[in-house]
Parts: C-alpha cells; structure tokens; sequence
C-alpha cells in the first residue's frame, strides 16, 4: 500500500513497461487528485495550470472523480467576481475513503481513521504491556479495536479503504509477516492469517511509518533525510527523493546493530557493542541506574528534567553513541538532515548536545543538520493511515473501484 | 548523462510530472533500442512480444530508429523458412554513436570509446602519477588523449556522443565541479572550463561508475548491491533496484569514513579511526612496513602470494575492518550482495576470510553474499563510457537531434 520505492519498474529486459492509454489516463487521475490534496481548494483552471494539462481535459478527469465521491464542487470560486464565469472551486471529499492505520506497540495497541483531507475522523487505544504475549491474544484485541473505529468511521459516512499496521520489528517487504520483533519476542507472525479479512492490508516496521509521517506531515521537512525513531529498539528509516529506502528484504534502517565499539558488549543480534547496547532505553536505563517502569520514556525525561547527573550523563553518553553511529550513516548515506522522532524526540534536550558534537567532529567539512521531530510518539500510527491515503491519491481509479 | 536515482520526478505539488504523446513516443523508442541492445538481434514481431506493443507500433518506432542510424537492418531471420514473409531481424548499429568514457586516476589517465553494441573501438592510456600535481596540466594531458580516441572513433565512422569521467574524488551532484579529491590533492576543479568542450559533459566518483559497470556488464550481478572500490581511498556506491543512491550532496557511499574503532587514530577528514585508517592502501603499506612504491595493490598482491606474513596479517587486519564498517552498511541498507571491485578484487584472496568471518559473526541470521568483481580495475572506465551508451539507449530520439 504503501508506495514502492521506485514507481517506475523496469522489465527484466531492463527496458521500463511500456505505457498505455489507459495508464496515462490513470495517472492523470492521481495528478488531479494530489494537486487539489496538497493545495485546494482549487478551480478546474487552476488544477490544469499545476498539472500541465489543458482545461478540457482536467474537466474530464475532474467529472469522473466527483462521480467517484472523491472531490466534491464548493462552488462559485471567487463569488465577488463579476467578470467572466466564476471557476467552481473543487475540495478533496471528507466522506469518501478513510485510511484504517494501527500500530502494535511494545506498550499500547492503537487504532485510527484519516480521511482523504488528512483529518483524523476515529481513534481507538488499549494501553498495556505486551511483551512476553503471544501474538494471537494481542491480534485478538487489535481487532477489536479495529472493528470499533471502523464501525465509528462507517457511521460518520465513511468507507474503510485499507488497513496499514506499524510494527516494532522486521517485516519482509512486499508481505503481512513480521520475520522478527525482538522487543515482542515474536518470530514468523502472519498478520493476514491473524486478522479479520475484507480489507488490503499493509504491514511495515515502526520506523519506516514514522519516517514516512514525518516526509508527508512534518514542517519544512525536505525530502532526503534519515529519520531515527526508538522504542525499545533503536530504528531508523532513509527517505530519498520522497520515497523510502526499504531494502532487499525489507530490513534497511538496523541503525540498532551499526557497530559503535566493536569490542563492546554482546548484543542478541550477534555481535559485539551495537548502537543499541549504548543508546537502546535498556542501556540507558542501566546506566542511569533506574529500574525499568512502566513509561520508561517518561521517567528518563522526569529526572533529567529534575536535574539527575546520573540520568544526565547516561543521555549524553547514548548521545555520544549515537554520534558515532550516525557519521557512518551520514558518510553512507549523505542525507539533507537527520530527523530524531519518536521515543527520542522527547529525550532531545539532553541527547543533541553530545550526539552534534560527534556528528559534527568526525564529518568536517560536511553539514548534516540534525532535528526533532514536531510528531513525536504518534509518528507510526499516523504514517501507518496516510499510507492508505496517498495509495487513495496515487490510484483514484482503483480506489473507486 | 547516467540516469538520476529516479527518472519518474515529482513535481514541487508532489504529483507526477504530465505524461504527453510526444513523451510516450520518446519512452517508447527507448524500450524498442533497449530490448534489441539486450536481446538482438529480433524481429520486429519479437521486439512487439517484448515491450507488449502491437506490431504496427513498433514498425513505425523501428523505422525511426533505422533513419537515425542507431539501429540496422540484418536481411531475413530465419532464411530457411519459406513460410509467410520472413521477419527482418533488427541490431543495434555498430557505426552510430559512440560514448567517450576518461578515468582520472592517481597513477593514470585511461580514455576509451564503447560503441552502442557495448564494444570498445579505441583506447588509450598514459601511466604516471598525478598526485600533488595541479589539475592543469593533468587535464591538458587528457584532453590530448580524448583527441586521439575520439580521433580514432571518427575515422571508424563513429560519432562521440558524449564524455564521462571518473575520478577519485567527490563530485557536487548534477555539476561538472569535483569539489575535493584528497588523493589528488585537489580542491573545487571544474572540468568543464578546464577541457575543450563540444560533447555533453558528466563528472563522477570512480565508486559510482564502477557500481554502474557492475550493474551493466557484471555476471549475474543483482540490481541490489553495496559495491565497494579501493584506489588510495575507499569508496562505496549503492546500488537500489537498478539504480545508484547518490545521496543529496553526490556524496554518499564514503564507506571509507565511517568509524570503525571510534578512538582509533586520526584521519585527514577530521574524524578518528575512519576505515581508511586500517584499509586503505597506505595504511596496509604500513602495517606491513613497506615503502609505498609505484603499484601499490601490485606489491601487495605479489608479497601476499609468496607469503609474506607481515603482508597477510595486513591484508587480515585490514579484512576485518571492512567486515565492521560493512556490518554497518549492511545493517542500513540491507543490499542483496557486496561487491568488492578496483584494487581490493586483486588482494580480495588475503581480505575474505576476516571481512567475511567478521560479517557473518555480526549479522547472525541475515545472509549477504559478498562476490569479488570481474572488472577488476577496468570498472570505472567502461562504466564512464557505457552511462553515454545508456543515455542514448535511454532517449534514442534526443541522441539523434
């Protein structure tokens, strides 16, 4: 669901699949349907000049689409203007398609609905530990809650369009099946067998959501970052040219296991001083000398607030870490900017500091802006529902089929 | 002039950019030269089963290409076959364009032309070191060799359809400009103003090109690979579904700084313990106490083989730090395979066994193969060349102009 990586496949021939009427007119479809998303309302005039096509034919496409109920007329555009004939102003539809997002958490199951305007329509969550737990209970409560904002967003005149679920774990690419989630101590779990069918369903790792959230929701944010993200685990997901770098399998992003000492501490991975051992909320936890609570997040953010070295320096030295890991990265990779979401947006304050110092120490000459994510924790969950949204307006054809 | 990461560009709104016929037209003759480049000689009826266009479509393409001289008429296919008319199988010119592909490497200039059926028509070489020499004279020094090949490929009835050229250095993305190469001791030179012009100009990082190469002429290389390069340096290219991740800047794939022992020694790019500093040619010179003599890899390799053990222990130590700073890649960018190519296939017998143990003991359970390049030194060369070869395989009609 959500989008490849490159759209335009190449055959085995290595020639690109050959073109068609029909795909063209598809394709046009999507371009009407992005241009009014991203800047409408628009009138039909102005949707032609975006999309560079003439008049006629956005007319024609734009009929069809409002036929569909996926942009709806508001009417007279500029109603003052008394010269020539007003444009009628067209709008996404907020009451066609939703896109149902999920995510299962380590510590929560949470549920909502996004409409093709981006608005969050229904919402459902179910706080508690789920580590340790079998996968069939937790799929068991997910879908209740999926059934509960569904029937919500039915109610309301909506219609489920797919289903996109965030996971803290390793998902072969192109399937439903969670290959691994170490934090959840799940291995080989078939979300498709698990749920309730009758939707498309999508299933991709926490971070690629959130890294996805942040390119379609994030302030300013450019197109070519690599977005860093942890719960447990520490993910990271590269966005390149506005399209997410998944790897062969599907496991790009393990910035977790990128060796900091190579000597260091045994890691479950396998090897030896990985980012996580440093940098991974257990670690720093350990550190800090604190027991793992409930919100451990929360607890770390309390007492470096409060002033505690000990927490202190346990972020600067995780911070420290994740510098070194992150130049590797960056020297790989060479991203516009690395973006700090989830669990470590909240950590920031006391992260940034030793993390830009590495960073910045062993890239001279380059600049590589770090930031912090405006979305924090919601990051997943909201990317896991605006993939099915973008797939709505990358296929409006399909999608009203 | 080689393709950017992704040929379907999103406009600023975030849609696609307008599909047109005249658009279609030129995608379309494109996949008629890239099918019969790949699997010729063919029929106009095979090249139709090929790319999935009618018969009628294709002659009309065909015709087009045959007028601009990129494609050549054989006679009958099957000669013997005396029922219904037999097809004419059609080949990709052998006197049509050619692409001019430079190397400018620390020890050699190399220039060749490749033809469109992939051969190489001229060629020439001159050996000496360039290091601490200010480009001027080294670019002068090319351009003379450019004259002789290109020279040579006139008189050959072949016409330069463009110039590309390797260096070991970092190029600014979409830009003739190589903005620093340390081993040449070279800071923001624009080869643009520095050679005679006429032909279409692409500078790039021999890494890249020599990624390319494997890409295009390697045996049964995937289109997901990390391939990795030694001269002095070491460099990196990734290549995603068929195409190279250059990174924002053109910076990406500077495996030769990312840390490997944090607070190893230091290293000219401001960082400490860089990869560079335990596998790169002069470290290795180092650790086996030998001077560095005029062919390096050479020396290696001949020591190595007489068994040498300060060499092999270099070669070893060395291995194991590619293993690390690969665990790192390999956990980012989950790539099909890694490739080693340039000077490291040479030497690739003494720096498997650690690069490999140390590989497969830090990603337990993930399986990458690691493969040695058959091009050998020659890579970048032939991927310089054939980028000018696959620009015009890829807009047949714009090369024609």
């Amino acid at each position: 669901m959500t989008a490849p990586p490159h759209d335009a496949r190449q055959g085995t021939s290595g020639a690109p699949l050959p073109d068609t009427q029909q795909g063209m007119r598809r394709r046009n479809l999507s371009r009407v349907m992005h241009a009014v998303a991203a800047h409408g309302p628009l009138s039909r005039a102005a949707v032609a000049t975006r999309i560079g096509l003439t008049r006629a034919a956005v007319s024609t496409l734009v009929d069809e689409l409002i036929r569909s109920g996926l942009l709806n007329e508001l009417g007279p555009e500029r109603p003052g203007n008394k010269v020539g004939r007003p444009g009628s102003a067209l709008a996404v539809s907020g009451s066609g398609p939703v896109g149902i997002g999920a995510e299962v958490g380590v510590d929560h199951l949470s549920v909502c609905a996004v409409d093709l305007r981006g608005e969050v329509r229904a919402r459902a969550v179910r706080q508690g530990d789920n580590r340790g737990r079998a996968p069939e209970p937790v799929l068991e409560e997910l879908g209740a809650l999926l059934r509960q904002v569904s029937d919500e967003a039915r109610r309301a005149g909506l219609r489920p369009a797919g289903l996109a679920i965030a996971v803290p774990g390793l998902v072969a690419r192109g399937t439903g099946t969670v290959v691994r989630a170490p934090n959840l101590d799940w291995q080989d779990v078939d979300f498709g067998a698990l749920l309730p069918g009758g939707l498309p369903l999508t299933v991709d790792n926490e971070a690629n959501f959130g890294a996805l959230a942040e390119l379609w929701l994030g302030d300013g944010v450019p197109h070519d970052f690599l977005h860093v993200s942890a719960e447990i685990g520490i993910g990271a997901a590269l966005v390149v040219d506005g399209r997410l770098l998944r790897g062969t399998r599907g496991f790009a992003g393990e910035l977790g296991h990128v060796p900091v000492w190579p000597d260091g501490p045994a890691c479950p991975c396998g090897g030896r001083g990985c980012l996580e051992q440093y940098a991974g909320e257990e670690a720093v936890l350990r550190a800090a000398r604190l027991d793992p609570g409930a919100d451990r997040v929360g607890l770390l953010a309390e007492r470096a607030e409060q002033g505690d070295e000990d927490v202190r320096r346990a972020l600067r030295d995780a911070g420290a870490a994740l510098g070194i890991a992150l130049t590797g990265a960056v020297n790989l990779l060479d991203p516009r900017s690395v973006v700090l979401g989830g669990a470590l947006s909240r950590l920031a304050p006391w992260l940034l500091p030793s993390l830009e110092g590495e960073l910045r120490r062993r890239t001279a000459g380059t600049t590589c802006a770090v930031t912090v994510s405006g979305l924090g924790s919601e990051g997943p969950l909201l990317g896991a529902a605006h993939s099915v949204v973008r797939a709505v307006l990358d296929d409006p054809a399909g999608a009203a089929a």
